[in-house]
């Protein structure tokens, strides 16, 4: 599986209930969500923008897409979460398994990135994304066409401790509600 | 990384927090455990006599081990979970980083079972279990020694429904209590 392909089989609605298992405190966060994710053309104004923003040449750039959320968690009552943001693979030319993710700051949280992907032997999409006092890694692959599963770290900046570990089904919504 | 190697870094006491998504009712559950892996002799009795039960050399057995747990879910109140099994890792002659694994019916509900396993090059360690009205997947990797993360998926028999997703991360316990 090649980034193209792993895009393609990511598009469309997704209805998501996610884990986040906090270390420091043995808590469990339950969050249901429902993720939108769609291509974007390559000449997507914001796509060259983001590639130009990193001295990229928006040429390398493969499947773009936007992704959106919206959800709600069982720790902080009545606080919605959502958001969106632009996702652009950029695959190495030497070994296109692998590759650069850049990701817009979008509205709310999100933090504008730039991540390291890899597709493993057995299609699992890998990536790390570091930050200024943390990192990130996730792992994502298709039990079947129609259901996700996600498992991201949250670790502390040295890449040894993990704050919080998370586990996301995600079963494709077959209704567009 | 080889059997040997995976058993070698699963043996001691974890602490354990799982949560199942039980598919068809966006169910959370949550479930702390204690989990105890310790290694066993070649020679045990109880592995020579798993061995024979399935026709199988016990000189073919590498690295068995007991795994002992002990828990509570959220979904029945004061329902503690617990039980005890052995199990033997028969490698594949030809290709020693897959194998089958054999488990015995330990005491409580634990069902006596042959799985398939293979290490990948991520060292992720992947048991597939068939079972008469179902199958079981389970993902197990390190994060670091002391973090393991297991993902498991409960499978209708023709291996494409899935049932219950689950997620557990464990911490090795410094203490033995």
């Amino acid at each position: 599986m090649d980034i193209t392909q792993f895009v393609e089989k990511s598009l469309g609605r997704w209805r998501s209930q996610r884990s986040a298992h906090h270390m420091i405190f043995s808590h469990f966060e339950a969050v249901q969500s429902v993720i939108d994710i769609v291509s974007l053309p390559p000449h997507d104004a914001e796509v060259i923008a983001l590639c130009q923003s990193h001295s990229i040449d928006p040429d390398q750039a493969v499947s773009p897409f936007r992704m959106t959320w919206e959800g709600e968690s069982d720790w902080e009552e009545n606080a919605k979460m959502e958001g969106t943001c632009i996702l652009v693979p950029i695959p190495d030319p030497t070994n296109p398994k692998t590759g650069k993710l850049l990701r817009d700051q979008g509205y709310a949280e999100t933090i504008a990135a730039i991540g390291e992907y890899s597709l493993t032997e057995d299609d699992t999409f890998v990536l790390v994304t570091p930050y200024d006092r943390a990192s990130a890694e996730e792992k994502i692959w298709f039990v079947n066409p129609n259901l996700r599963l996600r498992v991201s770290l949250i670790k502390t900046s040295d890449g040894n401790g993990v704050v919080t570990a998370s586990f996301a089904s995600e079963i494709r919504s077959l209704s567009d509600s």
